[in-house]
């Protein structure tokens, strides 16, 4: 605990997924004391064609 | 706001999800007066082994 | 199927939370032939402390 | 209701995954009274690319 | 791994929470050989008025 | 884009969201280039009978 979900669009390498995850684990660290260990992120990529916002995908932009 | 998740067995159309992301995104803003810019929508497919109901996989009826 | 999430803040009525459940419904059996009866829907609330974008609460805006 | 989502890293048989929807609806119908045919199941499988405990992925360990 | 979110209207004991917890993890352990410690559930309770299904709430049912 | 969520045990202060919420998204910021604007956080608060590992409950530890 925490447990956090990142939910982004395709398209990060894998040296930026795992320069975010060690910079979200220590900033969960820094402002709320969880210990590093019980920090769990999960990423969940979405294509273009899976994320909207104002009623328009991505994709249709 | 809102963030709004579909979660929905593979197979729609492209044409579908972008019927549906346009609907959606005009119900929230008929019933609850969301700003349409503030809707965001994340659509998430799952295959038909990833989906039970009733301790039975769609895969599996 | 499909299963729907919608978060949001805090504060709509019960008659808007009425009305926003239907219309999601109608809009996704229209839009991707779904069956009503499959349709799932889930509100989460967020009290505006709860909730950010661009690294500011809402309760801090 | 209720609706159970199963984040896991990749690489479980079919095998398994049948068995594990089936024996998790049973904690629930055992545990919590649920209706069988009420419960929802949706299993979300990671790369372990995007899978991290204590900063570091499990593609990094 | 694996995260286990359970969705379920209000109205269970901590009794059977505490149960259901037990039985849910026993099942991934004897079904997809999760170690027991690396098992993560999270509890999410809904009031009637947040859960719908065919278009109608649990409180306008 | 992306999209945060922050599931956690009650009990932080207000002001500790606050820092997370700014430290999260500048760790997005910094990594994966996210426009600071385009980042949703969510925080989900958890009592301690509805977090368990291990088959135990917070509550129960």
């Amino acid at each position: 605990m925490p447990v956090v979900t990142i939910k982004m669009l395709e398209g990060r390498t894998d040296e930026q997924k795992k320069a975010m995850v060690e910079k979200v684990t220590e900033a969960l660290v820094e402002t709320i004391q969880a210990k590093p260990e019980a920090v769990t992120i999960i990423i969940e990529e979405m294509p273009k064609n899976h994320y909207a916002t104002g009623g328009v995908r991505a994709s249709d932009k």
